[in-house]
């Protein structure tokens, strides 16, 4: 039995506590990972807020990067001393939407984000009263130990740092991703990103990966731009100055761009993203809202101009194949990661960290154990 | 200078006129067709009722078949005698849309589409005043002759007959095509249908061309199941009769189904079909409807679920291949045409076939000329 320092919420719209937590040891094809980075990212302020429910006490944090610690029985793909990324949709690969290549679908990992259990039902936290804890996404991050299905680990090389792993994880693979196998973007096309936070600023870094002639970063804060424009924006627009739809039209010639993304999270950026599509275009959701939440969308652009929306988890990716694919690019000079960390922080620290990123005062932030 | 028998529409929300119009000369890259068989559709409903206004007078109709009579200067694909289905996006084969594929968004067809008039801005008709006349969709079927772009023709086999090209020409292409190259259905999949008029139909005949394991047709009126078992539905749903979503998730073991059409042109229909549609899934969407009208879309099912929702024109097909196609399958007897027509007019009574259709009397119906 293993104790962690974990951030446990209790009750939403409250700050979690840091405290001690048991670790129960990995089950049969589960295995126990020692944190050494976790994202600080807006789908767990959703959670945080209470905007997204799910039942406390649960240790949130769905992105980081660690060293397997212990491995259950019938464990084949990593051992103790491996350095993985924890996935936070576990893909069993043996459903349909595994085969079919989306495992972001996957009715294990889906299962497991609403229940908050491992695939037995069960928990692996205990807090100091021996109360059930429930894990986040699977993977709950947020503790400098976790236990979790060995389908949501990914084994990556030992000399890749931990915390650049971190970052890959969620918003890289999820920004970079709904470009490129969400939407494929082709070479030439035109792009705008409504939203320039963590999966903004990658869906950005995602066009440039694929040589967009013109990339149209739209955000209500100013302060933005200078992070769009590092990540290969050519153009930016303060949707707070006035309607970004018009902006993005005058600057295609009238026309709308080919493709729009939008990482926002509200239902006014999706409409404006749909909007500023042209005739044929796409417009490719990534923001996670309120469950009740309604996009308001013109049905005869949809059929005149043939618009298409799709909504993209995760990338659209497949994270066993896409996450050793971005580290190969990073590692080649393609894809920018130093960049997009602008903060850290001890696990102490993450009701700070979550203040920070609410104020949109960082582009990323990690929690980092030495 | 030629006359030909006509329906004018001189205000929305009046009758059609029946009468005698002078057709102008083929012009250099157009043709004149005497018109065979003319479709009465729904997209011309909107017309005459005015939710999607025009400018009147104005000669609608834009499905058909008839014979070249006459062709202008430079024109090289066909010559007078030659059978032709008019499509109602010209395609110029030149711009961006053409070379991708997509004919329908044609920007010359795109623009005769709101225009009404040939692509020199100019009208090929006038009335007895001497007033000109719009064309619709740039075929303007409802006259014994028309002339339009050399690019608004496809020429077919004289063998095969113009009421058959007539259907072909919108609803069965229309509908078909959603399925197998809009959402491009695979076999063995499950699929629903709200509406089942003249383009619901042909989705569902599509469905069963591409071997769909389940179709479920919805609609509001009972006398709908007739025509859509005998077009392949293997389910209907009678929508007036309580949640059309709640049933097709009781018909698919609770999931909803892999694609929904819409085929109404209406907010509430299609939201249904994106509610019923399960993870990962993709709703299409071919109905008209007001210029104003916005579906409601839950966007957390969009990301989480990735749906995906895209609109169709003309069945995203190209007509000139595929035109071709659809009549060799059905020389094949794979595809039905006969079951379709429910009843056929003389131009004369067009204002009761209109009357007929919006009471939902019959599957589709043909203006024909002996």
């Amino acid at each position: 039995m293993r104790t962690a320092l974990a951030a446990v919420l209790y009750e939403s719209g409250k700050p979690m506590v840091i405290e001690e937590v048991t670790v129960l040891p990995p089950q049969a094809g589960e295995v126990t990972v020692r944190m050494k980075a976790a994202g600080v990212c807006h789908s767990d302020l959703h959670v945080i807020k209470g905007d997204l429910p799910m039942t406390c006490p649960i240790i949130l944090g769905h992105e980081g990067a660690g060293i397997v610690e212990e491995v259950g029985a019938g464990v084949t793909s990593v051992q103790p001393g491996d350095h993985v990324i924890p996935i936070w949709r576990a893909s069993c690969g043996r459903c349909e939407y595994c085969l079919n290549g989306r495992p972001a679908l996957c009715d294990m990992g889906t299962a497991m984000r609403f229940t908050g259990t491992m695939p037995d039902g069960q928990t692996r936290f205990r807090n100091g009263l021996g109360d059930s804890i429930r894990h986040y996404a699977g993977v709950s991050t947020f503790s400098s130990l976790s236990t979790m299905p060995e389908a949501a680990v990914v084994k990556i090389d030992a000399d890749f740092p931990l915390w650049k792993a971190a970052l890959i994880g969620c918003g890289v693979i999820t920004g970079v991703g709904a470009v490129t196998y969400a939407a494929r973007v082709m070479p030439g096309t035109t792009v705008a990103v409504y939203g320039c936070g963590g999966i903004g600023l990658n869906i950005i870094q995602g066009a440039k990966l694929v040589s967009a002639s013109q990339i149209i970063a739209v955000d209500t804060k100013a302060n933005k731009e200078t992070w769009a424009r590092q990540m290969g924006a050519t153009h930016f627009v303060d949707a707070s100055q006035g309607d970004p739809v018009q902006a993005v039209r005058d600057l295609t010639k009238g026309r709308g761009v080919d493709y729009a993304f939008e990482a926002v999270g509200l239902p006014q950026p999706i409409e404006q993203a749909y909007d500023s599509v042209r005739k044929g275009g796409t417009c490719v959701v990534s923001g996670i809202c309120r469950a009740d939440a309604r996009a308001a969308i013109n049905v005869n652009q949809l059929v005149y101009a043939e618009k298409t929306l799709k909504g993209t988890l995760y990338g659209s990716a497949r994270p066993r194949i896409d996450l050793i694919h971005l580290i190969a690019m990073h590692r080649q000079g393609h894809l920018l990661l130093d960049e997009l960390l602008t903060r850290t922080y001890p696990l102490e620290q993450i009701n700070e960290a979550y203040e920070s990123l609410e104020r949109g005062e960082v582009a990323r932030s990690l929690i980092l154990w030495e």
